[in-house]
């Protein structure tokens, strides 16, 4: 049988400013990226967000960024791997406060925005950030870019490794996501995203942009829930797999 | 046999930025207050002050303050009970990562600066404070003014809790500090602070700025590195405390 | 005749966060109290907010706040007044930048939130504040609480004051708000909300919360552009005004 | 007759926390770049800081940097143009207002750390700082890397620019800095230091790391505060002016 888990940031408010539609997301997919206050979030959001997933019996994960809240975290920023371990540890250690105190169980870390991005091309950088959850809990599941250098070191240092997959997002040949500024790198047709990504749930395969198909490893789709088409789309993807035999799971039940 | 613990606020640097004499200090005392990130420190300047301290055998506290970093945490602020709560979980799971990741167990929880202050005077901001810590870990130890209200709404809660008491303060007939803004507030004579001090831990009395003889509890000194001159103080205390046949013990061991 | 100004707080968002509608509220106000970028805001939101007003020919103030972005400036904090003109200066000068850039004359600076709150009854902070914009440009009108300390503070100085008043808020006999946490602190009847504007327009008076009638000025009405309701009220306040025969202009035609 | 500026970063302190020497430093130059609440300082350092170099006669910069306190501006962030911009005029407006309030006027405006670095090699950042200081004021001297592109877009804009140069760094062919992590890159024979700052200045040349002499422009050397070796440095480049007959003057009486 086929399992892939959903998984979508989550907390992303920051005092007076709301952000996304958390409660209309969460019933719809089975991990949350949790946002630990450096590039979102504040202590008190933080403490709402892990007491509405528990409430949903959907599973919690980190979701560390830079810190910059002025840029949400979508800045490239240069910091040193010491650096990124160093604040993936006091962003785990936060968020790991409200789930302890709520009796939630931490599942995964997955980086955010320029964070994530930067690491899944930085071998060194990943290092850092596997040092920090590999310090904080040697079974926190890392959920990175399928194939990218994050996976890399955490599978290198035994870490639990989910792998993430984009069903709007065209793929280099490397496996590499297109980047955003180049033509064709957003798939735009619902339908063709949606089998492109029940494609790469069973066959653990996808056409790259180039035409040639590539071998992909899917656990974990990432999904969106700010808007009324976005929410739709997480329903559509949710109704094929379901059709298609895929089974809906958090991430501890995969990796 | 008489028991004190020697606490003091470490790993106040931040970025750039270096405050106090951590390496100084440290050999003289048995507990560390370390700063987390919000009035004071960075994630790498805890990372770098838990080791430290567990290099050099003295327990760890975590010590949070208001999120004012330009101010050190130093000015009152208005924050409702569930915000203390929040801040109070999110500063102790962020400290605790780095003693995690190092083996090393959170002792203590002391507030900072103006947070410590309102806390001794408001029982609900104190208990916004004692449920963070009692949802983190109900074995944590509350360091608190002597006879103030955190104390007090610790020990409703069945928290652990450690009586602190300032050498260089003078008390008002009902144990609150003199307002540094009143004359006589400062105890500057050193002979007279280390002889109070002494007495406090040996027969539970002080006499306030009135004249009067009261009652105080002294589990914990509050003592500061920054400058020769606090560095010698301390060593004068540590002197005076050994001739008095008062062993010097971290808050674990006393509470 | 009779003239008021119609003032708003706007560009209030700050990076991947959006708050408020300033699109919709700008057409209904004369002057607009721009955040700087501490409790709200940001240089791109400030800049853009400026552009705005500019094309809807409105009037720009400053609209300094605390430094407490996590709190959006609504928490007291403890500063002092050396502290406070500084605190001014640098918004001010933050947002005069942007004015500059664009040919826009800044026209006054309203205090947010808290530090309004506490500049309403505090002198001393109050003079802290008026020093700032002093130097800054003794030209700039302070629009304050009508009949607080800060006017007092303001016109003791030589400053340009105008008089602000509240249409959905009741007073004390002393002219100050009547606290949000008492019994019938709030205005809910939007028609007694409006008479009661247009009399203190008019009739420089206003009945407090004990029932006497007491004198006020009002040279500035506080609006709000947050939903569809307050949008509404705007619109009746204005057409009431008109159909009394007050003229509706920014503070600088007025003060 | 020759004509050189010395400038040096001030006012970099922030709340708590003390950086720099600057009473040291202020009389042995010409020019301060004074930091502006981004990367460092803070309202009331800014104060202080404008009000020393005014004592001393000496004329004062902004020194904008990335929103990045933590790592003291001095990493790399992928800001846009646009925020490059919005970022520069908040920050000199800031400044500016200390400047207004103490009758000082603003004669430069240098990036700070990563800031300067990475518009010494990006065209279109630099013209988005260019931007926000031409609409804020076009007699503002750039102060930039000699040769750089920042120095390009300013000269594109019509801006008074200053070149800067640096007596403890090894230069490239093309007029670029040597990375630092290259060898050779710092020039560390102080003897040697002197000697090719003052043939910069007079003779308009320098000898690459290749050992090909190359074309160079020096407005102003930028010279640091931190430290005793540090100031005995510039009073040694001070001296070795006197005596080749290069006079110090502050850039707005150079360019």
């Amino acid at each position: 049988m086929f399992r892939v888990d959903l998984n979508s940031d989550l907390g992303e408010s920051f005092g007076r400013y709301t952000l996304g539609n958390d409660d209309k997301i969460i019933p719809l997919i089975t991990s949350a990226n949790v946002a630990c206050g450096f590039h979102a979030s504040d202590p008190a959001v933080m403490e709402t967000t892990v007491s509405r997933a528990k409430e949903a019996g959907i599973r919690v994960g980190a979701h560390p960024g830079f810190p910059d809240l002025m840029g949400f975290g979508r800045r490239n920023m240069n910091i040193t791997p010491a650096e990124a371990k160093a604040y993936t540890l006091y962003q785990i250690g936060a968020l790991s406060a409200f789930c302890r105190a709520q009796g939630v169980e931490l599942q995964h870390v997955k980086p955010h925005g320029a964070f994530y991005n930067m690491a899944a091309k930085d071998y060194n950088l990943s290092k850092g950030i596997c040092e920090g959850i590999y310090e904080f809990d040697k079974n926190l599941i890392v959920l990175a870019l399928s194939g990218g250098e994050l996976a890399r070191a955490a599978k290198d240092m035994g870490l639990r490794t989910a792998m993430e997959v984009f069903a709007d997002r065209a793929y280099e040949e490397d496996g590499t996501l297109v980047d955003r500024k180049k033509e064709g790198s957003m798939i735009t047709d619902e339908e063709v995203a949606i089998a492109r990504v029940v494609r790469m749930v069973k066959e653990k395969k996808v056409t790259a942009i180039t035409g040639k198909d590539i071998s992909i490893q899917a656990d974990s789709v990432c999904v969106h829930g700010d808007g009324a088409k976005a929410l739709a789309f997480v329903e559509k993807i949710r109704k094929a797999f379901a059709e298609e035999g895929i089974e809906i799971s958090p991430l501890s039940e995969i990796v």
